[in-house]
């Protein structure tokens, strides 16, 4: 089983997704499922596209390569990358958007965009003409090496560490999300910390930690550890971004409660 | 031939649709086709994804499982639901969004979701650890019964009936869609009423009910019986929300006209 | 292998796309490949779709139906149309959508309603009605004849040609796109200019032709011919339209310098 998703910041105003869509749909069998991932991106965010993918790939099934394509540097020369995590491929940029995976482990491998596709030397769009056919070609199982070399030193970004001192904890606000849902950069089982807790953000007062939403009454903020491990403060059927008058870059500091 | 469908109010700027989509391309053959209906419904409105569900289920075909979540109690003691409905599942909370299927005799079953996924004990994403993997299992041909038991009374929205009296109806705006057309309440052939009538809505005449939206003329206000059977306010190339300056609960009334 | 893609400008907070897609997934085998390629197009904004068909169009593979519903004369005596383009159908509106395919010699059939769908006749939403089963049809290898016939004169859009006087090309902005960038309606093969030139838009003086985005400087304003062909003024790492302060029709000029 192959399954193909795509991942980008175009929006679908555009025609830019369906051509590369039209390249897949040109290349691979049937058999190959081609699932939208989004394409509502921030344009040009590379912490977002890297925290989206480092969310969204290890739901996935040994046998999926990621098309993901957000990329600032279009027609530099950035590399196109693939990177093979756990039996996916990711094929990307070379700009930090597959840090999660390269911090696990993965091995990165440089496309040569003229042995993907000829026609590809002057091209200003790498999505249809370098990354989806580089895809593609995954996807059918054609091998690495026909057009890729490893790069030892791939585009990591940055992580901002939430700092540790005695019970204290500081992080910041990574990511708001669709429901206004803040979520940090510290993660629970990292922080050393042991409830009972108290969470401020934006230099309010939040409480302790709660399990779920529901344990909050309507209206009411909260803290809780998201999906995905980290902390994030949250209101009750609202949103704790509008409340808070925060949003990215906010920050978040957890300290233990003497008991 | 088995389809699962996903409609959600998360948007896809975060990644839990594509979670949501992993659980399901991890689980179920690539002979599942996966089709997206909705990520865009507005946020946590019951009655929006009640009506979206009301209108696009009837449309596919025996064999479809319906995953749909907008899900403003998250994390309470609301059950997860399988409703069995003409042949097909709808895979929703227990919070009347599957109001429609219900109201027609469709069986309800809470589910176990302990029983779907053990790990989604502590989870504060159910559409990825409990409704997508249901959602698969029933796909994947395994039996309700496996982790779920009838329940007698799912939560249903109350309808709000229109007022009939004489030769009038009174109802109310329901909807706004997407070019700003203004779908009522009104039944067209539950209402009693026989042309000639006059429409009127946010106070102004609209006039007699049209067949098409182009026997008004450019900008024209119009009234027409919409695709699903209901009383329809338009404007022609235009948006009659806007132009009537009206929204979702603004009075429609219709009156016989003695001939 | 067979493929029906979407088109619309509907959006998905209704559930118009959804039951188009129900009408699809009832009449199709689940051999058959579903492809959004949009929901958001600018509503019944006919140019733009026109030119977001005649982009993606040509990337997909022989086989293709395109099922594509942007139609502000919905329920008028305006004809659906199969256009048949080098192997691929595309169905559509007679108003014009399909003018690239035409202009290119395809042969285009007025669809007749009642023959694809007797309940039809009625209908106030012919993407579910008339065009989706008339694409599933297709798609179904039912030949085209037995529900159209040969339509000579189909509706093709005016184009506006950019005006050329000695070794000067003066065209428009034709699109504005996700990101800012404002793509001409000069053909860079059919403007008879060479290098070097200079780029003027919204009164401004843009500079010669770069190869890539990555030529200029950051927040620096550029031309270069897109993945198209068209000349397309940017902005690297920024939004030409808002920096320019121009959108869809301001002027763009090309003069060719003497050296």
């Amino acid at each position: 089983m192959t399954i193909i998703t795509l991942t980008t910041d175009f929006g679908t105003e555009d025609a830019y997704v369906a051509q590369m869509k039209g390249v897949l749909c040109s290349t691979v069998s049937t058999a190959v499922r081609i699932v939208d991932l989004s394409h509502t991106l921030p344009p040009q965010d590379l912490r977002a596209a890297e925290r989206f993918l480092a969310t969204a790939v290890p739901t996935f099934p040994a046998g999926t390569v990621h098309l993901a394509v957000v990329d600032p540097g279009v027609g530099s020369s950035r590399a196109p990358l693939a990177v093979s995590f756990e039996g996916q491929w990711l094929v990307v940029p070379d700009n930090g958007i597959a840090s999660a995976a390269l911090e696990a482990g993965a091995l990165a491998y440089a496309l040569d965009a003229s042995r993907i596709n000829p026609h590809s030397v002057s091209s200003t769009f790498h999505g249809r003409d370098v990354f989806a056919p580089a895809a593609a070609a995954l996807a059918m199982g054609r091998p690495v090496e026909a057009f890729g070399t490893r790069l030892e030193t791939p585009v990591c970004l940055p992580r901002r560490q939430p700092m540790k001192a005695g019970g204290e904890v500081a992080g910041e606000i990574l990511h708001v999300d669709h429901f206004g849902n803040l979520i940090s950069n510290i993660r629970w089982t990292e922080s050393g910390l042991a409830e009972p807790v108290e969470v401020y953000c934006g230099g309010q007062r939040i409480g302790p930690v709660r399990d779920h939403y529901a344990e909050a009454k309507e209206g009411e903020l909260l803290a809780l550890i998201d999906s995905q491990g980290y902390l994030e403060v949250a209101q009750r059927n609202g949103s704790a971004a509008r409340t808070l008058g925060v949003s990215v870059g906010a920050d978040v500091r957890v300290h233990e409660r003497r008991v």
